[in-house]
């Protein structure tokens, strides 16, 4: 199978957000709906950094838009 | 291998951008970067519609922003 984990970047580390995803769509109010394929659904509120298919990798940025 | 077929949504059709992309990453200047398997890269100027890994299917919506 070809899903990937996906974490998120907070300042200097990496924090593993969800395993084995699947799915990714952008929601209507600028965050990302991520599905695994477990069915698991999780909504996070960041851009994407990077991504890696081959490395099975998604890589999110925080928003700091809470200000 | 993992990588996915990057597709982009124009009106009502679908057209392939890149085969068997494996890095994407988003620019200074909000466009997305594609590396494919073979080391081809494409930069486009798009926003991500959705993805699935699983299907290895990543769509971009094309933006009208440019009247």
């Amino acid at each position: 199978m070809c899903e990937a984990n996906a974490y998120i970047q907070k300042d200097d580390s990496e924090e593993l957000l969800m395993e084995s995803v699947d799915l990714l769509e952008p929601t209507e109010n600028g965050e990302y709906r991520l599905v695994n394929i477990f069915g698991e659904q999780k909504t996070i509120k960041a851009t994407i950094k990077s991504m890696s298919l081959v490395n099975h990798r998604i890589v999110f940025e925080a928003q700091d838009d809470q200000n």
